[in-house]
């Protein structure tokens, strides 16, 4: 099977990272090659140093389709899960892998994102005591033509997981389809 | 056939990419994934604005090396071609990727790097105008047991590029015929 990478992007705390985990599971469970590069492991490996400004996101975000691309062109599939907020960001990692990119838009509201404050960081964002917090200080722009959309206010992470799974499933099929 | 990273390192004009280019042709002609991480293209996309201080050199090559530890873990054939001047560096690298990493000492002294200057470094280095120049203003630490030594003093390119495939079809022979 040929190499993808699955691009969630959405707010903090709207489920992305678990809803990755739930993907990368699967599909090791199938046996197929997979890596997730998560936020935190980039920061650490690849940006230590880096802020939050929007210069330092982009440069967060340029180094991870970097090794997204290396990764997938060699037949991996690789799981990003940074929040990359900017849209021309997105779309010049998308420009970079082609048809391997496939951006998974990871829906929440802020204020539902807020209420669920899982790392008691949307407190600190609203109090002022962190800066520069996407959807709250900072902007964060929606896709407009994301290949997977899940709207977790609505959906259970299974659910979102599966609509996942199911892209990737008919993206196989497709390519085994078609007359090329 | 697993994965590995062939870990150039020698002072600059020593002949790492020149040797490394030979390697790369030749496996790309076998069919085998192989992914070329130059000094350069690193420094381009995943190290911008890093100097040439040792905490900075560092740096860079841990980002290499983390690079390459994501590929040769999925099978690539990795080659690395930074100066990796610090023997400290290079064997946290080692301790990352195990058995997949070979380092490759591509040994000529700084005379005969001055002497080719293929760049018109060392002229500015001696002068002064470049700082913090390996093998003139800055260390370079010899490995002290290289998997592969190449003495691209008394040999050509093309011999120095046969005894690093050598090494590789030695070991997959080894792992082939090993009783484990």
């Amino acid at each position: 099977m040929s190499g993808y990478t699955l691009w969630f992007t959405g707010l903090s705390g709207a489920g992305k990272t678990t809803v990755a985990d739930i993907v990368e599971r699967e599909l090791r469970e199938r046996g197929e090659p997979v890596e997730v590069l998560d936020g935190d492991v980039v920061r650490t490996n690849l940006s230590k140093g880096l802020g939050f400004s929007k210069e330092d996101r982009d440069t967060n975000i340029r180094r991870i389709a970097f090794v997204a691309d290396l990764l997938s062109r060699h037949g991996v599939g690789v799981i990003t899960a940074a929040i990359s907020p900017y849209r021309e960001t997105r779309d010049e990692a998308r420009e970079v892998m082609g048809e391997r990119f496939i951006e998974v838009y990871v829906k929440a509201s802020v204020d539902e994102c807020a209420r669920r404050d899982v790392k008691g960081l949307y407190e600190k964002a609203f109090s002022g005591e962190i800066k520069e917090f996407t959807g709250v200080s900072d902007p964060y722009e929606e896709p407009l033509q994301p290949e997977v959309t899940l709207d977790t206010e609505s959906e259970s992470p299974e659910e979102s997981a599966r609509k996942v799974l199911a892209f990737i499933d008919s993206r196989v099929q497709t390519a085994a389809g078609s007359p090329r």
